[in-house]
């Protein structure tokens, strides 16, 4: 489809498109697009798309600056390639999200608007097959500090497409030694495997949470009694009052059991009770996946777990431009995600190919091919 | 019923019983002991009874030791007055829980067995009928922990039976400056506030969270997204690298947001649900109802407000030790959770009694009453 330039607003920066990622959120735009809206509407944010709206896709991009809008001031220049947290000012005072509201075309498209405040300089000469990266990575970096993942807990991954290798990603690059990963198709366990997991099970084979009890976790509720007599014969030795010595008892076991940090990155009703079910006692779950459906689980399991159900979405600024410097300073690499490249006029084969986890994780739009 | 004394084995205690509580789980296990054991089978605890068997009841208590076992250290003197974590090894290796399993019998009685390893002696002259609520108070103490809430942050406590009112005594014991609570009851909004609640709501009335964004919460997901924008133009004057500046950058505001830590004590379905579709973002809510039957959640309305659901169950000895002796020392009070004491003879009336939250909210048994 044929548009003019769009024309930038006060504060507002025109960038040339030089690439663009598909994202989940994009194919779901497609059929749930007016349950994400209803769900949005609720807590009172009206800058997203509904089913009948003419939307312009794209919210993962990079670019370089083409010109700025009237009464900027220029505080990134022309020529500089630049990333860019996606919202934009509407004249309603209503912030929208680009590519994902009529108000904000996206980035499936040659030129769009950003706003310069949210706009961020590509750092080391960056390529934009890389820079492009930054949101999803963005995703993902702050579900694992969401996780609060020390180096030593073991992390497992649920689900390998393109948010969960980028968790696979984010959580090597944090340090944390054992990263479990687990996905159906065998495509997806060799990108998780690229990605720096140390183990990605099939679970129509094994268990992903098999090997959890030779790491030191309490998988059967017993143990968790016998730790509690134990415990208190060891608590005998530690001095009153209380608060200084909490990080003692947990030490010594007397404190409540930790588990390992589970990531949720399906987002298909029954996935979180299948993880409680599944998971020793104390485990983290971080819900990365979108199920847009009512899902049902069982709080009397989480409670006897003591699991803990952390749901996340995006990130902050600092977290985004922080995953920008990460990937240009090499301390992460998001390689692996990238399955293909396509011009505009392959998006729509694209979207299909999607479809087929034995073919693609993300496929990357350069608008110039 | 008319029982012979129980004979202590090895390592345990022969307590003549002064006080007793009546739980929710009692009055539960009438009707979903069953659905209670079920849920403990599947994560591989078989301690707890079965609606066919015969079990006294009795978790929560204080007694006298009167005799120990054969082969036992006298570590606690006959003649003192003590408290228990109630669990009691079994000669099968499994360990039981007092009062919820027919091979421990409970404190619904007048003698009953304790380990003498998860027994403390009562301090400083505690009178009876305030350490017999260690127990319940100790799950609020574990639930209020769990919840990591700090001294400026708003608590919501829904639900203000026992644990309702034993989590609002321990938060004022901590310190926390706002703490809000919610009964469609008068006579619990009235015990609330003797408990310590800055404000009791009825929420046929009124919502618990009206006043929070004037408590400086993020109600509404717009302001989210000016906080977005304006907080990259404060953003820009943190150097690199990341790490060192997060702490300074939430203070700025360009961290994610931090919610109202509401606790769930009701357990009744739908609950939970109700509490993430009212809550203001990035709230944390901590799950202290037993709720038995299953549950429905809208995942993608808890991930658009990155609501954390953490559930919790029970206390660690730490953590039991600690409630003794604060409740000891006078840093909490928990006696007005207490509405009234029976003897054993009136266990029957007072459990038909506490159907009624406008007459009673804990009743102790007195056995030598």
């Amino acid at each position: 489809m044929e548009r003019d330039d769009p024309t930038p607003g006060k504060g507002q920066l025109l960038v040339d498109v030089t690439r663009c990622g598909i994202c989940g959120s994009d194919l779901h735009a497609r059929h749930h697009a007016d349950a994400v809206a209803d769900i949005a509407a609720e807590f009172g944010y009206s800058g997203l798309m509904r089913s009948g709206h003419e939307v312009v896709l794209g919210h993962e991009f990079c670019g370089v600056v083409v010109d700025h809008g009237p009464k900027t001031r220029k505080k990134i220049k022309p020529g500089t390639p630049v990333v860019a947290v996606p919202f934009l000012r509407g004249g309603d005072g209503e912030v929208h999200t680009i590519g994902l509201s009529p108000h904000a075309p996206g980035a499936y498209a040659e030129r769009m608007l950003v706003e310069q405040s949210l706009a961020m300089p590509v750092p080391n000469g960056l390529p934009s097959e890389l820079a492009v990266l930054t949101e999803p990575m963005a995703v993902a970096f702050h579900a694992v500090r969401r996780g609060e993942v020390g180096k030593k807990t073991v992390a497992i991954v649920i689900g390998c497409g393109p948010i969960g290798l980028a968790v696979i990603c984010m959580l090597k690059a944090q340090g944390v030694r054992r990263v479990v990963a687990s996905d159906f198709s065998a495509t997806r366990r060799a990108l998780a495997v690229r990605c720096g997991a140390d183990l990605a099970v099939d679970p129509a084979a094994e268990s992903p949470y098999e090997d959890l009890d030779r790491h030191g976790y309490v998988v059967r509720a017993p143990d968790l009694f016998e730790m509690a007599v134990g415990g208190m014969e060891k608590l005998r030795r530690l001095p009153l009052p209380w608060e200084p010595v909490y990080r003692a008892a947990e030490a010594l076991g007397v404190g409540a059991p930790s588990g390992p940090v589970v990531f949720e990155c399906v987002g298909v009703p029954g996935v979180i009770d299948q993880i409680v079910a599944a998971a020793p006692m104390a485990t983290r779950v971080v819900v990365v996946g979108v199920c847009m459906e009512g899902d049902r689980i069982r709080p009397a399991m989480a409670i006897n777990k003591e699991v803990d159900l952390r749901f996340v979405i995006g990130y902050t600024p600092i977290e985004y431009r922080d995953t920008l410097h990460m990937i240009a300073e090499g301390k992460v690499d998001p390689a692996p995600l990238v399955t293909g490249t396509v011009g505009l006029d392959g998006v729509d084969d694209a979207f299909s190919a999607l479809g087929d986890p034995e073919r693609h994780a993300k496929i990357l739009i350069d608008p110039k091919r």
